[in-house]
């Protein structure tokens, strides 16, 4: 008997969690488990595979499934677990969800999301699905939803959830617990302050649970509350609201308008999905390509979105043809100089992707400061002359082996300490430009950086070359 | 009199937080102001001004000061504010601590952090100093600490706090309400659940504190626990921990050992530190550099750590030089050839980093399983194809008309979506093929990828170039 899974009290058997340890085969092993009951159209058994999986999981485990197979489990899949699930599917397996229900299921599903879910959800869908299933959702959360989709998605208003329990400050801690018993039973699973606002909604404080637990009954709000609580404005950007969180180590922070009131609240979950997203958008950025290509299985599409790139990082290699074609006499007296186009180029690049990486992501993460700009310029420029000089040396050594000719190892050395200076300061400056410009910089240190970089890179080394090789190739003996 | 500012129960002057939306510009106020402060001497006015921002904000402003600046703040700092703004310093601002009070003062700041936080900060000591101040230390916050620190530091063991209220299944609710408030309330604040373990100390269940305080006072623990909630195991890896935390949408976690016993728990503000840290860690890997130098003021440690890679860089591109040295002749008879090594070049590296970086941060976020390796490998080679041939058109039509040679155009437009191809196929699969070897991939993308590409494409755009032109150049007027 004691080997019965016992029931929770929502009815739901005890859910599964897969072991992170061991995630991925533990999800191959599902997936193959899914499939092979769809086929065998074993649906009881289907659900209760299903079913056991946490929302998060199960999600996960329908990735790989195709339109049909998700629609199958989706539909043997009860409603409430349904409800779970849907924050957490992708696109495609949305999508199956229209085939499978009718307007007035999904408004019921939606409805049973908590209210920042719910608006993700239907700001993925097209406007007309979406008016649609509004318009059949019940009033309450209708206006919930309409209120939050009119936030932009990348603010907090955006993030946010409506789900609050607000006090005065002289309810009495009998009375608030009480407030709290009011609410919805889903509404409590992200609850962790209750909140204390005026008369005018205005946030005056929270109270943590456990305070609220302990204290006396006929306390007042106000004795027990938090004052003046971290809390962000409606319009902060997202990326401002997860530093925020992580700066003052919150779990959930009120959100509030212009005027002080109190709108909503963001909780710690959210802000990782926020902090995830913005570090994929920054690397997406720095490797020159769109954050939505992730998610996007049409090879097509991904290709129209990284076009864009790569043409202008082709337009910018036109100037690094130019600049060959413009010393085509140098290299045809010294065709050696073409060996080392390449090592010239990568190490700029690399010096160059190195330096912006840095400011990049300091900025976001607010490590480096436009106040601290000029230490961090000059300790980029003092390390660029370190590896610089090294660097020069051993291609110095290298050049001399490989062509034997100690002039042109020396431009080829001069040269690339110039290129490794210069990349430096690109790569420093530009992001830190770009931001105080208001643009992220992380658009700089992709395919912009490293194109800069190669034809100046190519400038300087020819032209040394050309400059100092000349005077060589005059008083030697040809 | 409603303009006074409430003291809070603690006795502790209203925090102030800076305005997310104006960050920095308030960040630099308050530094220009505290730099005043100090060069005044104006101590109680310094006191003042810092004990009015919260810890993140004061670790955030102190950054800037040097250390003798940095000590004179935290000198005059009452020892419970010490104690908060402690774990938000960087290195540098920690190391001033040492000036200005001696080993029994910082133990018994290190008593008042919470054990996740105090494990961190001796952990950053020299092995030394943390023998030193341990020995200092009360035994109960000692014996907390040591234990820490025998976990890894980037483990889930590594990462959590003793901080725990436990009751068993059959405790009344009334009697797990005091055992809350036994705790004391440093432990409190953080508290999010009570666990239930049965009389192994394994864990059984939690209980969420909107639970506890609806429940009727003499019901059981077991009745209104969640049962076998999501928990991780000691010595699983932070980057798991954090997804596992993310999939399922966690705000607290609590960690077993392997035999399935209580040992600590892990909040969703720890687990935004991690995922900035994984972030951090896995754009510098991409740009070739290590996580550590973002802090690291001395440019010769920078200097030091970044020279390998570039290095390595340089290593490879010996190779590029020996190509283009074994297609000497064929450069010296066309010159025009040299002049799109650069073009090639940074075609195959912009391929190669979109398509690795998508893999990387695939692996990183859980979205791309090796399950799915095949589906991937077959949208990346589509997309190569697609955006190949379109660059190679480009290619094509810019050579004619620049060199003017349609054979040397084609050449071109050939090696360049071969190039597009292979550089596509190797920035999908080496990461893939590390990650299944145990290795993190994001080493692969850097200079690595970058590099191989770049000898890789030479050698495919010169090795098309020799046999096809020199057909033509045979056959042609010369």
């Amino acid at each position: 008997l004691s080997d019965e899974k016992p029931e929770s009290k929502t009815g739901r058997p005890e859910e599964r969690f897969l072991d992170p340890a061991n995630l991925e085969a533990e999800r191959r092993e599902y997936v193959a488990r899914l499939q092979q009951l769809i086929a065998e159209q074993l649906d009881a058994e289907l659900a209760r595979a299903a079913r056991e999986l946490s929302p998060g999981n199960l999600a996960e485990v329908l990735r790989p499934l195709n339109r049909e197979e998700t629609a199958h489990v989706l539909r043997v899949l009860p409603p409430d677990h349904l409800a779970d699930v849907l924050n957490e599917l992708d696109q495609q397996s949305l999508s199956a969800l229209f085939d499978i229900l009718d307007v007035d299921e999904i408004a019921d599903l939606v409805e049973e999301m908590p209210s920042d879910e719910a608006t993700d959800l239907l700001g993925e869908l097209d406007s007309e699905q979406a008016r649609q299933i509004m318009a059949a959702m019940e009033e309450e959360e209708r206006g919930e939803v309409a209120e939050l989709l009119q936030y932009p998605p990348h603010t907090a208003g955006g993030i946010m959830g409506k789900e609050l329990a607000t006090v005065t400050e002289q309810t009495r801690c009998r009375d608030a617990i009480e407030a709290v018993r009011g609410l919805d039973e889903q509404d409590l699973e992200e609850m962790h302050y209750v909140f204390v606002v005026d008369r005018g909604q205005r946030l005056r404080g929270q109270i943590p649970l456990v305070k609220l637990l302990l204290a006396e009954p006929l306390a007042m709000a106000q004795e027990i509350m938090e004052p003046d609580p971290p809390a962000v404005e409606v319009d902060l950007d997202q990326e401002a609201v997860a530093l925020f969180v992580m700066t003052h180590d919150l779990i959930s922070v009120p959100v509030v308008d212009k005027q002080g009131r109190l709108v909503g609240r963001i909780t710690a979950d959210d802000v990782l999905d926020v902090m995830e997203e913005e570090a994929s958008e920054d690397i997406s950025r720095m490797a020159g390509m769109s954050v939505e290509e992730f998610h996007e299985p049409s090879s097509l599409r991904v290709a129209r979105r990284r076009l864009p790139w790569l043409l202008g990082g082709m337009g910018g290699e036109i100037g690094s043809m130019l600049v060959l074609r413009h010393f085509e006499h140098g290299l045809q007296a010294m065709v050696a100089l073409a060996f080392f186009i390449p090592v010239i180029m990568a190490m700029g690049g690399n010096t160059g992707i190195q330096t912006s990486s840095v400011v990049v992501r300091g900025l976001a993460t607010g490590e480096v400061d436009m106040y601290r700009m000029g230490r961090h310029l000059l300790r980029e420029l003092l390390t660029a002359l370190m590896t610089g000089f090294f660097l020069a040396c051993c291609l110095f050594a290298i050049a001399s082996v490989v062509v034997g000719d100690p002039h042109l190892a020396f431009v080829l050395g001069l040269s690339l300490l110039v290129v490794v200076l210069v990349a430096a300061m690109a790569g420093t400056g530009i992001p830190l430009i770009l931001h105080r410009l208001g643009v992220d910089p992380a658009v700089a240190t992709g395919p912009f950086i490293t194109t800069a970089n190669d034809v100046i890179g190519l400038l300087i080394y020819l032209g040394m070359a050309s400059a100092l090789l000349s005077l060589h190739g005059a008083a030697g003996p040809s």
